[in-house]
């Protein structure tokens, strides 16, 4: 079993719907990740445990899911020098608005990589982990690249009516 | 010498001038307070330290001002049952939106009690605090009623022209 | 029966589905409270009366539930130095920003407690109310450790599948 | 001396350069009004007075200013029936918009007029008054017509140059 | 038959659902009005007509409901010196912060007196109109106090589990 | 001398430091163009003349700026058929966003090409104009293509420490 | 057959349900125009060809729909100096005002016609580019004054109760 | 001479001063890095030649920075898959979020990893692209954790007054 180098965490059960187009993405390109529930506020000290241990776990990417306060990523990318990958998810009152604010408004010194809120933001929270490894992996870039010219190849010339 | 009853905690120095209108508030109505530097994302072992003594030490309440991001009175709320008022810096780009949604959007189960934006907010939070502490302290009760009753009085029927 | 410590005040009926949400924590945590309709607008003068006889009445906290312009938490904090959280109810035209901005942007003086818009709001008005009340109620501290406790317990390890 | 038809209130000193253009429309116009400092958290129960005697006294519309949370005009209209007219103050961190939602967004019952943020709708304010005046004063009605031919015909045809 | 006091105009007939509860209240209230489509961009002409002749139609106050760029009630005030009540109505990729924008921002010289958006704003267009011509119409005023204490009587003590 | 093709048009004469941005594209240029103070609410009877005329004095763009309410590109696009760019002046509360929604969001059957707010928007309303003339006037197309290429050109390479 | 002289262009098929309201615009006005996806990030080399070859293909005007980022509109009037109308697609977190903002904003050089957020604008960026080819269709202009003249025709005098 | 692994690519030079605090950063940790003026809109070729020969001039990293409607970070993203980092910078009317929401929206395929809005998303860009540099360069890694601890070791324990 191949060892995960790619991390998705979220605050909650209630975030996979979203969260697993990360999934899905790491899964056509081949990537082993792993995912966990991971709360900043009901289980904190998990969260210090997995940013303690991410470098030495081999981790590479953490994609960190969350919506409203959103401190998930903020503070995972607190405590670890792994790249933080932020998916604000969209809320019921405002949109979403709330969560992206929360994640990308960051200070200075713990830099989180805001995607778009909501599903659209989760793939790309994928493609963005893969991008990263594919530095450093040749075949992983091959791959990428055949995928991006394949969502290319999909655009059709001309809308149909439907 | 007093042992603090509340702690007033900010992100960096750069907060101070906002937070010292809550520090004001209480020496007004000589509540005793400590003023500190915790920053959810640089110093967050501090914060989990704090967080964790909090209940051991006496704090009855914990001011927490930050802006932007504004991670740290949501963490502390999640590290301890210490009741967190929470200030909302003003921000350069967005006004302080983006501090105000970061610290009250918090999710079922750790309440901050938010402020206003600013100023307002900081002797806001020194009143809250005393309000709480005054639900077990007469003295205190009666110097806060006084302390509203002078403010009231201090208006006066109708503007001047200057 | 035990005197009731904790207010729920709201401005209509319709406000209950989301304010239930406070009474339901403080059922669970074995908090008296009561629950009135109070309407800032309609009903100006009970809440005039309700703010005034609030200290003597034995309230310890007033939780406030209200939408749109929504001043009822507002001006139950300018009637009584008993600590008011206030609820913003989510709005259909513009999602529960204005009830937001109406309660938390209080001027100097008059602190309200603000949580987040909706029922997450309402449970966290509970919880910040026993965090309150527990500062002088050491078993009560200990139900809301436990609540707490519980609730970090609850989590899983990583999301399922559904 | 003439007896006020127009009642200016305002929270607080600091609104009066803005509420001053009412002022200076109603003199233009000849219309007699009285200016008072009335704060909704402040002096809850001149504001109750206030509202309690207007029509007594004579009174035919109120304006009123108020920035933030915004209380006073939609705690008037609850107490008169007076026609309220609204005018919020524009504000450092929100620029106005929470004065905005907390004036306006009134729920079913109690009107407020509520006017453009800042001094244009302090100007209007005095305006909007001036029309419902006019709609029993004849004379009042000809100066209004003149005041709005005025302004109509102070526009030049082209912008020049400075 | 009664020569209407009221105008209700709206841009089309979508608005009519939110429009007609402006009508109700007047009913309610037994102020004659009349009812008219009279769109700022497609029937411009109209508007001109309306306005010009307002005031020796005898109305005394026009409803304008609009959507989006919402420049009815704007154009409307700037035709005729009778009063005139907006309504924003609620849109559906903005909720009807634009609608709300172009009726409130008006500059100065042509006031609007600007509701709450939707239908509790619909609502209070009629109670600000029938307010109005209280101040001339004791049995209106009567009618208008009758309506606001059976509002206020109907609010029950408590909140019912339903 | 040369008949006006484009009529720029502005609200007041504090709108032109503004909008004579578009002025100078059309010198630059060589677009013959005229400009007037057209205020939809001060003027509106000039408004009407203005676009009743257009299409027979040779207009063929209308350029207009409007802050606030903005209603004056709307109202001239319900005048005439003859194309009209809106250029959303900036605003002291909103930052202009209320001129921007006013005059973006019209209803079907009467469009506004909305440029940026504010001084970038008033120069792009000038190149608008110029593109659409280019579309029967090969030397303006040109010299169009010119400008292009020059500001293209002006780019450096890279950023100089200043 | 006759060649098109407007091409409609959309980031992706789910854009169709809305751009297709433009196009039924020119259908009824008996404009030629050709339909076409063209995303911005999926197909950039198909946007750049289009755009460089859009004067030579006879186009001359080009309207585009985009939601989110929604880049095609701006850097097709990057590519071209044919004007480009742009339609703000409605997004489901935050309503098209990311889109609105990322076409309108446009800096100095490459002005975008942009439309209101949705289905109206689509219908809108039909009119204005019917508007931009009547300047020199005495036909078309006929046929788009007609359009309009049925618009307003059709509107009645009052709302039905339905 | 070092080549550069990462690119500071900006629309303008008037975006220098906020994109040269990603410089400092990367200066301070030893990072090669070029900057260059790219504009998508006034340089679009430049864009796609950078984009396209990025791989193969072993660029790791691609900081972006730009405001208003900001197509420079989403283009680079579609044309190649370096990581791209977006900086959005700050505007004069809507304070950045124009540019956030421009940069942050993309759709699938395409992430853009979006810092703040201003200098402290320059600050954190060059952070970011440290940190997956560091992934595969242990002497970096160390010299970016003593950089964090550096950062935090700064913190005082308690504000001063000044």
């Amino acid at each position: 079993m191949t060892k995960p180098v790619v991390g998705i965490i979220m605050g909650s059960q209630s975030d996979w719907p979203t969260m697993s187009e990360a999934a899905k993405v790491l899964e056509d390109l081949n990537v082993a990740y792993e995912k966990r529930i991971v709360s900043a506020h009901r289980t904190p000290d998990r969260l210090w445990d997995y940013g303690r241990k991410a470098v030495n776990r081999g981790l590479q990417v953490i994609i960190a899911g969350a919506g409203g306060a959103a401190h998930l990523p903020g503070m995972m990318a607190s405590k670890t020098r792994v790249p933080v990958v932020g998916v604000p998810i969209q809320t019921k009152a405002l949109g979403g608005v709330d969560s992206l604010y929360s994640i990308v408004q960051m200070p200075r010194g713990f830099p989180v990589a805001t995607m778009a809120i909501g599903a659209a933001g989760a793939v790309n929270a994928g493609l963005m982990a893969a991008g990263i490894l594919a530095l450093q992996d040749a075949a992983l870039a091959e791959r990428l690249e055949a995928w991006r010219n394949a969502l290319s190849a999909s655009i059709p010339e001309a809308p149909e009516d439907v």
